[in-house]
């Protein structure tokens, strides 16, 4: 192997791509979600791959990070990570999408790490001739299962940007058991995971209870979102006790999930109470939360991933994984970690099967019974599609949005719609 | 890369070499101190290699293990660790030197871990092409430094195995100060560690006050080994304040070292209250230790050695590491692991200046101004020489030590030693 190899060019091209009238706590997707495309060039020619957030603040900080990368051995991620914690700050006054880890700029430097890491473990995998997860630490799973994942939705966007997508709208137990059964239909998933806090807690509770009575023996999750309160989420537990695997996020605040979990036996879940190390560290003695959604994007990369399941284990916590709608790139570096952490026994999360667009070669990727195969190719085992890229591009060039903003856009269907949480 | 390369054999060789008759608070080292070598040799031809403890509790251990690393990839850390951890057990009744973690069976399956992880990682670097430390994420720095690590010390063993070493007697305060001199012309040290526990308290704070005035700026730090009770510790903190850069393991128990903690603004380091990452959990919160020596031998391996940084970082601990009597295989992934880690800032413990023999080609590794040069060729940078190993272990099967044992040592200059501590 040539240590000579040097990173010698950074390119960060935001994109948007459709995203389906998805309703969650904080209103509805917009009709475009952003994503950056990150590519790192080697000085032996190759290219890196990474998707991240593609939101005006992080493409700012990303602008502000490519020197850091410049010049460093694809081999270098310490001293990557090193280079990128001294300098990679919050950013004051930037806007943030509360609900969404993933948006907080406290969280910058960790984004930025992991963006810049998932890309040099590609052109190391180029390089040596084997998939990241060999640098991992090789795979302890053949495929990594993922979980449907539900939304209420309507049938289409008030703005009618381009024609409605095939799901229809999903709103009463029927229209929701009927998503599950296509996207089970279509992808194979063995688990079901439904994204609440929209509707009342009984609309949703008879929801869960209706994809009980359609999907027997397959393992169900509900996440409000945080959008109940304590009261709420106390009062609900006893009816998804039989019916959960595990109670996502229902109400807010570690303090709250830690009063909840002395009222069920349910493990309580969470990607909203524990987002970073430094919240590991003050929540883990706490006890409350069973299980970890973990998300390379946002706690610092695939490496920082396996420490924290390191972490998890030896505090007994449960892992699984937690997404933002994203495409293949992000679906290949999530496939790589979870395949190489052997208690990551949840199926995980991914908002995969709402997207229809790809930007990388061969279009989208396959799952096979839920599950995605653990690539034996070189690196991350997907390549950009330079075309699709392009177009990706001018979509973002052409969309108008610049930061997630769902609250705005339920708006747009309901003025009234206040925003505030714990709604219920 | 091929990925079809196996594991196709598994060797174990104990050896043992000449060992100085070192004081500590357990009695005195014998003069023979034990090792195993194992390698792992690939389907390709190739020879991973790695060091460990040579005790006879270890090599059953290793012996038990043998199978569960044949067959794997060397890529295959993550499916290595599962197989260790789910069948090697403690052995109960085994020998155990109490003041020695490495030697606690209940650390068999990190120790395993560690040993294949080493040789496995050996053998990725030689199928890459490139030194371990790039497989760790590359190194944050050129060399690793090491400190000059003394000893009280008779000037030769009582059995008069063999010629006595060149280091003398070492027991009044200018003798450990011409010790430490010896060391530094020798080696470049620029820090320095007594051993303590073995003479009264004001002798040993005596000698640490010699230092400090021969070697004016030199970082110093006492490591009484448990040996000093709590009213001792407490007692000698005062003297020992503008002395020492930490003071490590004064006293017994994460309790003791806690209420020591109020008492002195000395950061207190360990090696003995936190050896395991359920220690870690269990004591991380109790604030009393400052700095953490890691060993990876024990730990769990050269990523799991990570982990623990990163732990360290988030519990504000400081990092350096342990050392047992050990030879260059050893010294090289302490350096690779060293220089891998950002936080780990202190300068590590060795012994290696009290080994006279070796076992890999080229004889002893150069220190330069008291750092080990972070290898760049591929693998661990070390190959064994086979003629010595053959010799060594010869050297093994004739002097007949088979587990650690100082106390029985001690007792033949002491008939009355009583090895009970603190003693002091």
């Amino acid at each position: 192997m040539n240590r000579d190899i040097k990173i010698s060019a950074v390119r960060v091209t935001p994109i948007a791509f459709r995203d389906g009238p998805l309703l969650n706590a904080a209103g509805i997707h917009e009709p475009w979600a952003l994503r950056a495309i990150v590519e790192l060039e080697s000085s032996d020619g190759r290219v890196g791959i990474s998707e991240t957030y593609g939101d005006e603040p992080m493409l700012r900080v990303l602008e502000q990070a490519r020197a850091l990368v410049l010049g460093l051995s694809p081999f270098a991620l310490n001293a990557m990570e090193q280079r990128v914690r001294a300098t990679i700050k919050p950013s004051p006054g930037a806007i943030e999408f509360e609900l969404a880890p993933g948006s907080h700029t406290a969280k910058n430097a960790a984004k930025v790490v992991s963006t810049f890491e998932v890309a040099m473990l590609d052109l190391q995998g180029q390089i040596v001739g084997a998939p990241i997860v060999d640098l991992l630490g090789g795979a302890v799973r053949p495929a990594v299962p993922y979980s449907a994942y539900l939304f209420f939705k309507y049938a289409e966007h008030i703005d009618k940007p381009y024609a409605p997508d095939a799901w229809g709208e999903g709103i009463s137990p029927g229209q929701i058991v009927a998503q599950a059964r296509r996207m089970i239909e279509l992808y194979g998933f063995q688990s079901i995971k439904l994204k609440g806090g929209v509707f009342e807690p009984t609309h949703e509770i008879a929801c869960m209870r209706a994809l009980h009575q359609a999907f027997p023996g397959l393992p169900l999750r509900l996440d409000p979102n945080a959008n109940w309160s304590l009261e709420t989420s106390i009062k609900a537990a006893p009816e998804l006790d039989e019916l959960l695997e595990y109670y996502e996020d229902p109400t807010p605040g570690l303090a709250g999930m830690a009063e909840l979990a002395k009222h069920t036996p349910l493990p309580l879940a969470t990607n909203m109470v524990i987002t970073t190390m430094d919240d590991f560290r003050r929540g883990a003695a706490m006890g409350s939360v069973k299980v970890l959604l973990s998300d390379h994007h946002y706690w610092g990369g695939l490496r920082l991933t396996q420490t924290l399941a390191r972490m998890c284990a030896l505090w007994d916590l449960g892992m699984s994984m937690h997404s933002n709608s994203h495409l293949g790139i992000s679906l290949m570096a999530m496939t790589h970690v979870a395949a190489s952490i052997p208690n990551l026994t949840y199926a995980c999360d991914t908002h995969y099967p709402w997207q229809e667009e790809e930007v990388i070669k061969g279009g989208r990727i396959k799952f096979v019974e839920g599950a995605v195969p653990v690539p034996t190719t070189p690196g991350l085992g997907v390549e950009l599609d330079r075309a699709r890229l392009v177009e990706l591009h001018e979509q973002y060039l052409r969309c108008g949005v610049r930061s997630r903003d769902d609250l705005t856009q339920m708006r747009k269907y309901d003025p009234q719609f206040s925003g505030k949480t714990p709604r219920f």
